[in-house]
């Protein structure tokens, strides 16, 4: 591994676990073309490299919304020409199609400073409980919207739960399980030990669960929180630092309101106080500070979330939100 | 590692690279549903897992046509919806998809066995030339059916090659250059090399070239021939074995026609004459012929190509066609 000096002299080079939220692979306005997602991925990769040309050991996982949320609808609107791929398959397939795009755009980086490390992906199976209170209650939109009237078919025919969402039309609602074990994570480990770049529990991985005879596992239609699968790969990597990347430099209080404030630094009881408090909303910053919760209560050092842009100066303390215990 | 004796007493733990057909996964009379796959992948998970307790170690490789297949197709039926993706993305989302198929389920045969090995699908990139002569002579039909109209438009549109598929319809054809190199060839030797059972290449491989950087690596719109892939994968892995499993038990001469005759053991010289009296068909025996040929050319000791039930037979040499130096 590279030791190099910055501007202050000599860093401590750091194991982190990199967590890249959607906007890393597809901005918001975009349509989802394979030329747009490849070219965020490059300037996603640029800024990762800057991570071990400081010497640090790096590895990489992400969100995978807005790509299943296609494959999902490709299906739906091919519907009466193939069969259906049902949701655990469908994030397998964004696995890989993500994968695909940063391996080949994060070796290339590293070919171009000259850095030969190996970048892998590893397709992630992220075990779930099968009594976890989430299979009652499914509460994560995803797919396409459909009219009352096909809604009403849908929950007849395949027994999915369909709501109204924010007026927008009806969704399917499926259960958000907290992820226990990466099944994949004794290799993965091995890997990232090794010295290889590893790109993993894409999406919060694929999940599955133990069947009645305790041994065998089976995908079901769930998705995992990509923040809290990040937390528990940290953990299981053992690395010093979670560095989660979002749409913003900082956390803050009372978001997009009057008295906003950003916030520099966090414990974890802090963290708890203003999760409690209903500060950080669900569907975004709630699983990241979460996530950074459960990291550092199981042993990890620091978690930081901050911007891509600022990943190097939230590193040495100078940006971003730095949560410890 | 295991090394158990079988009826005739003592035998050698081999290194094998199983390659597995189209028909491991998806039968051709199927309509392609995922729990069709999963019954398919559990029979064949059945089957390896003897290897294993024969003590052979062993790495796997597959094919994608049908499931490739029908990610094109839900491309093209939602294409006035989302965007199209390309054919190397496509290969990314199948090896996905089928590695997640294969790695559950033969982790689920090899716990039910008392086994507690890792599995894992690596997402691999085959790197082949950006002059090959393939590029210029595309051959390999792809994706769904289409009127004159349609392939006239899209000859236009997209730059496509579309040929009159056997008088089925219009078919777009795309190159099928030769393998030279496989990407995360080392990691995969790592994994396999600590024990871990790989899952990789799928589908030959997603095609990819250097540009002309000399260095950068670019997806490129092609197929790898699979049974090419693994030959070059079980060079890559040093294994003892290329095992090829395909609908027959065994390499047959003037198959179909009144003189057929089974092939028990080739020599490399025999498969060359054979291949060069065009004996085998070019998108079915050929390429495994050839395949067997090229590992064996590399300092492979003996390639096999039979069907899946025969496999351990053929291990003892008691079935299958046999081909050596």
């Amino acid at each position: 591994m590279l030791t190099l000096c910055n501007r202050k002299g000599a860093i401590f080079p750091l194991k982190i676990l990199v967590a890249l939220g959607g906007n890393a692979i597809l901005q918001h306005k975009e349509t989802g073309t394979a030329e747009e997602q490849f070219a965020n991925v490059k300037t996603t990769s640029k800024q990762l490299v800057q991570l071990l040309l400081s010497g640090h050991h790096i590895a990489i996982t992400h969100g995978n919304g807005p790509q299943v949320g296609d494959i999902l609808l490709k299906n739906e609107l091919s519907k009466n020409t193939l069969p259906q791929m049902p949701l655990d398959v469908c994030g397998a397939e964004s696995q890989g199609m993500i994968g695909y795009l940063m391996q080949q755009s994060f070796d290339n980086e590293l070919k171009s400073v000259g850095l030969s490390t190996s970048v892998v992906t590893v397709l992630t199976q992220t075990l779930v409980d099968a009594n976890d209170p989430a299979f009652k209650n499914p509460t994560k939109p995803i797919g396409p919207f459909y009219s009352a009237m096909e809604a009403s078919k849908l929950r007849q025919e395949k027994g999915w739960t369909i709501v109204n969402d924010s007026g927008r039309g009806y969704r399917r609602v499926v259960p958000s399980p907290n992820p226990i074990e990466i099944i994949e994570g004794r290799t993965i480990r091995g890997l990232f030990d090794s010295g290889v770049i590893v790109i993993s529990v894409g999406g919060g991985g694929i999940p599955v669960i133990r069947e009645k005879d305790g041994r065998s596992l089976r995908g079901v239609e769930a998705v995992i929180d990509k923040d809290l699968g990040a937390a528990l790969l940290a953990t299981s990597l053992d690395v010093e630092v979670l560095l989660i990347l979002t749409d913003v430099n900082k956390v803050s209080l009372n978001f997009g309101k009057p008295r906003e404030r950003n916030l520099g630094r966090l414990t974890i009881e802090e963290c708890e106080n203003y999760l409690s408090e209903g500060q950080f909303p669900k569907g975004s910053m709630g699983p990241k500070v979460e996530a950074a919760v459960r990291f550092i209560k199981s042993g990890g050092k620091k978690a930081i979330i901050t911007s891509l842009d600022y990943a190097l100066d939230a590193l040495e303390e100078r940006n971003g939100t730095i949560i410890t215990s």
